[in-house]
């Protein structure tokens, strides 16, 4: 069921000074913020050569990492995004076997606009795990 | 300076169960436990297409997860791990910036038998990162 690892999350306080530090610090090419309303974040993609780092800042209110940052102001990683190549089937082998999908169940078309479900991190071991369709 | 992402490392609290519900629940491909005792972990490796991902159970008295379980029960993500050329132009490079090694700054050998080095989360937005010579 598992494909290719789509990134790994980081929700960080200070979007500018992150992204900064990754591209003078650590080398690496960071894409210019995007701000995603819908989604409650302000992002950028760290690229490195097999897959990519997405640097979160909260955006709006109802931000849906603004709670994971107030539990750690230092920032964190937030999740990891797995793809699949059908995401209502494997949501379907997912629920037969007990792990619980965030939300309502019906996948959301995601941060990259493809459909995507979150399943709940007490499922696998404080890992909140994405999956996305690609 | 990043190259590829090497691994993402979750510290789980029973990798006997973390590593079939990858297996089972998952449908992903998961090697047998490895005991590392220098290390202080058991891991498995998930792998992935393109990346993988290690559980970390922890292994003896003084293992360098286990401080993280007893904060974090259920588990969760402890560290990033990226591929570099050289670690020591890496960690000079670091150092220069003002980045944190963990340690006495001297590489150790990981995991993998590589030499390896971490840097401090305070650093990075809250994100233990190891760096691995391949």
């Amino acid at each position: 069921m598992l494909g290719r690892l789509n990134h790994v999350a980081i929700a960080v306080p200070d979007l500018e000074v992150a992204a900064e530090r990754y591209r003078a610090v650590l080398g690496a090419t960071v894409t210019e913020p995007q701000a995603l309303p819908d989604h409650g974040v302000t992002v950028v993609f760290v690229e490195v050569a097999n897959t990519k780092t997405e640097l979160l800042e909260p955006l709006g209110e109802a931000s849906p990492i603004a709670a994971f940052l107030e539990k750690n102001p230092a920032g964190g990683i937030h999740h990891m995004c797995y793809e699949v190549e059908d995401i209502i089937e494997a949501r379907d082998a997912l629920q037969v076997n007990g792990v619980r999908v965030l939300g309502d169940g019906e996948p959301k078309t995601g941060a990259h606009g493809k459909p995507v479900l979150f399943l709940h991190p007490k499922d696998f071991d404080g890992t909140l795990i994405e999956l996305e369709q690609v």
